[in-house]
């Protein structure tokens, strides 16, 4: 099968690949029918040291349940599914708790930029949905992969409902979904600190009631302006560079949560009288546990009342996946919606 | 008057000060019943630069009120109160939160270790306590002034209820005074952190279940054995130096809170990947704003159902502060009651 490698950075090769089989009798092998670019692709886009190998890439697609080992029950070959981009059973006592990205049994995708694609722990990870290869809502349900459920994962970790403000830090598609995530936990207030007006004109459209371009200490001091000089309950994290963290600590309110969705790309950072500690800031976040939000979001998005699919303003097939990494690097596209 | 005052490290002195007076129409004086020494206070007594005008001590006393400003209703001359080791006008925004500490009139006592206190915010500030000055009660009392609203900050900030387990790092007064918090609030599973074995057969009578004597990675491993391997929901650090932090990385489960009301003496530490982000782990805490805590608290001393009065092992006079201070330094005490 055609699939998306890595060789290092900058260095991305669609490539032919055995095709997945079953290894485990809780594996499924899924067709791929949309999969897609994110964000995190990007860090090591920019930082992967050459490999001779190469890492097989992409871990956000829906598709057709093509192969289904013994133990899978649920789901039959033909079903169209959609994965969260971390594999769980979904049994285990951190699902239960709803936290399933440190399920043990657990891991993370790799390769779904590809034709097929091997899932393991296919009971507890596959979600069925009932639309067709054909449906316009492809693309949105393709967000509950990940940018969806991990702009509500922010949005919930942060306490967002009707009485909290919010700052959203990023314009990229984790950034723009924690906005229509907060506004759809009826947050009144939100602020989006982004500053590239496609994208925050989206971000408006999704529910931003403000757009802060400026960063830094400047970008600090508008959202205090905004806020009569308090900043915000909730502060939503969907950057990952330190710079991001700063601005996070400059913006929140005393007594409020920063909730971080961004990869850091940074261990330490500051945490103590100057940062946290004094004004009682709560730091929470992680890798967001998708699968614990697809069925609450799904209706939204079958219904037709949210349209998290317009995040994607690129569509292109596996051999210009290499474009398509380029595009978002150079921020000529905001998300890249990849049909193999 | 006469008052403690902190000339440099290790260097505190009884001096005599001018009597304290109303200053402003919301303020109280209160004479001084019962005053304390806090770990807190160690943190200058280990490292502040000597200073030809020295610093007033001490943040916790309860006593009686002599005079009231104009604009303070509540209160009258002769009533027995307690106070909250940060005074606050409990009526804005953020007290009305609960988060009194981040009031815009408030701030941080300092000169109660003395025979009397001028009280900002007096209105409220000082809770009227139903008991006389020669009760057996007041060190219990004394401890509603902070360590022990602080330990129940710790405990309740990180979400401390029936089905979690629970570490607590350090077993000083807060630290024991957490374990007392964590166990009114329900937990089965306390594990407190701590080597000095007078304080954690303390900590034991006031519910913990286990107690690790052991620091570092050898601690970490032993909490990890204890429980399963995962660590505990709720870690409740009070202590404050960065060692203690690293433990608290260590001890946390997955998804699990670790809530700091030891006053940080570090700014930066790791929040990244390898510590906070990849587990899904919320750091929270701050100074406690025990006057939000005293109203729920304060049956528990009064019926008698509650001696966190129990962490007082010495009691000196004003005379003796100086004493007072070294003993503590010196672990020779766990906490001092002073009596003005």
């Amino acid at each position: 099968m055609r699939a998306t490698v890595m060789y290092g950075a900058g260095d991305v090769r669609m490539e032919t690949l055995p095709d997945p089989v079953l290894q485990e009798p809780t594996d499924a092998v899924v067709r791929v029918v949309r999969a897609c670019v994110c964000g995190t692709d990007l860090h090591p886009y920019h930082s992967m040291p050459a490999s001779a190998k190469g890492v097989p890439m992409g871990h956000e697609f829906l598709g057709v349940v093509e192969e289904i080992g013994t133990e899978v029950s649920g789901l039959k070959k033909g079903d169209m599914v959609v994965s969260p981009f971390a594999y769980a059973d979904n049994t285990c006592e951190f699902c239960r708790e709803g936290l399933h990205t440190s399920c043990p049994k657990g891991g993370f995708f790799a390769g779904a930029q590809a034709e097929a694609v091997r899932v393991p722990q296919a009971q507890g990870t596959l979600v069925p949905i009932p639309v067709g290869e054909d449906s316009p809502l492809l693309p949105s349900l393709l967000t509950l992969a990940d940018v969806f459920g991990t702009g509500h994962h922010a949005a919930v970790k942060a306490g967002v409902n009707e009485q909290t403000t919010v700052t959203v830090i990023g314009d990229g598609a984790v950034g723009l979904l924690a906005v229509l995530s907060a506004k759809r936990l009826g947050a009144q207030r939100i602020i989006l600190m982004g500053r590239h007006e496609d994208r925050t004109d989206l971000g408006r459209e999704f529910g931003a009631t403000d757009v802060v371009p400026e960063r830094g200490d400047d970008g600090v001091e508008k959202v205090r302006e905004l806020t009569g000089g308090h900043g915000t309950h909730a502060v939503l994290e969907a950057v990952g560079h330190r710079p991001a963290y700063d601005q996070a600590v400059g913006v929140v309110r005393a007594g409020g949560v920063i909730s971080r969705v961004g990869v850091p790309q940074y261990e330490e950072a500051p945490v103590g009288m100057g940062s946290l500690f004094r004004p009682s800031v709560t730091l929470t976040g992680g890798p967001a546990p998708v699968r614990a939000y697809i069925d609450e979001l799904l209706p939204d998005v079958l219904e037709g009342r949210l349209h998290p699919g317009k995040v994607f303003d690129r569509t292109i097939g596996l051999d210009e996946v290499s474009d398509g990494y380029r595009a978002m690097d150079e921020r000529a596209a905001l998300k890249v919606l990849v049909t193999p």
